[in-house]
């Protein structure tokens, strides 16, 4: 295995072609926060089987051309080579591919608005990583979040577009008793906190989230932890409030929890206990703020995406000056904020 | 009396429990922006009384449980002890007590969202500082709302919270002469001025707004004096636009209106001539921007709250550089933007 | 001419009316970027032939009073007098004043709203422009838009100003092919590409789109060449993408995109290849999120307003360090960001 990643090091140093597809899948691995190219490779292959056994091919097909547009936008605009290299231009376009063509008809049109789409989601990580940088916190997912609220809101505006797989725009209603009632099976528990990990990349499917979960393990077994945990938390106080039953099955309360579960519990404090408590109260307010942007968002038929994540994973990093126990510790990856991750490569450069 | 705020003083000093009965009374203090820990007591003792006699005494509950959750949150995450002593973080908290009883049915599980938010609100007034460091600007009252609107929206998601006294959402509707009509009698408008002064807790009593009143008195008459013109301006300003009668009433024009008439006129900038107009316009503006949240979320049937307050005080408040009267005069409490307050302690420490 | 200016700049110098007429005209070349008072005296006729050709002198008079009690109210705030000079002070409250009685009826009261509102809009631009500072970008017309919409979205909770003339609030709704439909004749394509200039001044008239070219042309031609490019690429995208026709026959789609053109294409960067594809790129998204905020507003009844071009070009300005070739060439203007025009005078003071 130190072989192998020697020499990919050694071509990826030496070679453009492989430098860009390393970037490309170390850009997979940083949606999940993670600097590995061998954890990208196994969450593309969980996109691809899930995206086909699920029978949207078009979601892992956007999910690449996303990824190679974003990445090489980011080229052609003269980024920081050493943040590119790492993946960082790579994760949110990404995204961007993948949320497209979920949630609008695919028409002609889809594609030159999934290309386009990815290269203004790298213009946009630019710039939101020039703003946030003033208070050291970087822009996670939100390039992603934020053009992709503007593509899917702008599709109902065009009709060549059209707002085909959004949801019915409509004002909030309280949920009733009879959609949140649960049967608290194992299988519903297991498969719908799989899934939680799967939806991140917006899969209903819960092999997929397995096959995610060994990759994060391959780079880190805390982020691994953090994961699952995280997913368990969200499905939990989902079922426990009450929250619409067959969402809580298809894992849609999981996967915002389980990115600030890692972001705050493996990768930008380093784990301890009172780190653990705080990562908790966290993935709470993940919880709660995902439900919170789903009513805003209700009127409009759009999804919240990862934007629960990354506002409460704002609000839990943005204090760390006065967090006592964290100042101390080194924060990995510190310098750049667009080094979201602190994981050192896997070979060692 | 200079003899008892020198023996609490003291004892403050010496003994955990005083201290932090103090901070919890400063705090109090605070959501008026007065370090003074009799002002918070007189506010304390004011919220009890409103709450019983409007027949919500869970809101006085709510009040004292998030008082006491936040500011105890606050040594956990250990903050800065001299922020924390004047009641800084006690103030935001206590208004996400009293509101969550007010807008949500009271089932069981609303007091762990009431403890759970109040510890949430606390993390936010770190990170919210911590963002407005940048322009010397203090959060004021925004954790608490920020806080506070994710909780109620929150709540048309989950079955076992519910959205059960909201508003009911509708799209916005002009107000009709019928509804805005007045009848202009003392009554109406002295008891509607003192309302408006109560309804910053939330509470629609006169008497309470009166007690407050003298608790601002007790720390600065300056305050008092600023308090009750600006809810005269904002309810007089409602009646002469035409807003809803039955609103302008409960004192629901006047609240935004104190907190901005007090922060403008007399806490941040020094009392002047110049500063009465610039704080008239303010004034006039909270009012303004309360009308348009109003209509932003009416939609999600959840109330604007402080939010208004805090818009037009920052807006008014970061222009300061180039109002050119201002810059001469020190601002109070500049240093660390946690302190929100000029007054100097009344125990003289 | 030049004798003309000359003189002129000599008595802006020694006068103090001529100095206020002087702002008051660059103020109103501003709107479109440009600090040059011919530009901006051909501007106000534009405004006032437009105004009165389509009925509604109303909106004219509003640009001016806006014009002048913004400016106005800025000497009272004692702002940096060389911003001042350049009519930076101008533009946002003369926009405020062409709003308000666009989009509500002209009641008495409507008047007191104007002045107020430019007032307001004075300080709210001192407010975003230090708070952008931070990075260095200027506020743009967002001191308009957010003062409007503030001022808009108020009057449906007063009975005495009331929504009058503002789209009936509804949830958004997906375009349909007979909305859509255009037909491409010259005449369509050519007044649609004028209006998208006046609409920047909410002008529905296309001889008042060429005067402001012949305005814009006067201070720079590659000002004037980014306008007419910038609409007809708003509008063609528009036609290929399905909008509705009616609104791209007014310019609707053509304003955003006009001023995004400028901003990226001829005062922020220097014009040179790499710049006109970015360009391209930043007003592209400017059409994208107009769409975007024209669906988030649908409930509201309000209109976009310049904001789509506010927010593009925030969006592709912020990325400025990253971006290789800009930060060769110097920005125009930098230094203060009030000064958001880099064309010199065109009296050589």
């Amino acid at each position: 295995m130190d072989r192998i990643s020697q020499t990919w090091a050694t071509a990826a140093d030496g070679h453009a072609p492989v430098r860009f597809a390393d970037a490309c899948l170390r850009g997979a691995g940083q949606v999940m926060l993670q600097n590995n190219p061998v954890t990208g490779l196994l969450i593309l292959a969980a996109i691809a089987w899930g995206a086909i056994r699920t029978g949207t091919a078009e979601v892992a097909v956007g999910a690449l051309v996303g990824l190679l547009a974003g990445t090489g936008t980011a080229l052609l605009l003269r980024v920081d080579l050493a943040s590119w290299r790492q993946g960082l231009f790579g994760f949110s376009p990404l995204l961007t591919g993948a949320a497209l063509p979920t949630f609008l008809a695919a028409k002609p049109l889809l594609w030159a608005y999934v290309v386009l789409g990815a290269a203004v989601t790298t213009v946009v990580t630019l710039a939101l990583s020039n703003v946030l940088n003033s208070w050291a916190v970087p822009a996670l997912t939100f390039p992603f979040v934020l053009t992709s609220w503007f593509l899917l809101m702008g599709a109902y505006q065009f009709m060549r577009i059209g707002a085909g797989a959004l949801s019915r725009p409509a004002l909030p209603a309280t949920t009733s008793p009879e959609s949140a009632h649960v049967s608290l099976t194992f299988d519903f528990l297991a498969t719908g906190t799989l899934k939680g990990i799967a939806q991140v990349f917006l899969l209903d499917d819960w092999i997929s989230g397995a096959v995610i979960l060994v990759a994060l393990a391959v780079n880190s077994r805390a982020v691994a932890l953090a994961a699952i945990l995280g997913s368990a938390v969200g499905t939990a106080l989902a079922i426990g409030l009450g929250a619409e039953a067959t969402a809580i099955g298809k894992g849609i309360w999981g996967f915002n929890a389980v990115l600030t579960a890692i972001a705050l519990g493996a990768v930008f404090y380093r784990p301890m206990p009172a780190v653990a408590v705080y990562t908790l109260l966290g993935t709470i307010t993940a919880v709660w703020v995902q439900a919170a942007l789903t009513t805003v968002l209700a009127p409009y038929g759009i999804p919240t995406l990862t934007g629960p994540f990354v506002v409460a994973t704002w609000l839990f990093l943005l204090p760390k000056r006065h967090f006592a126990p964290i100042p101390h510790h080194k924060r990995h990856g510190d310098g750049t904020m667009l080094t979201t991750t602190a994981a050192a490569p896997p070979h060692g450069s």
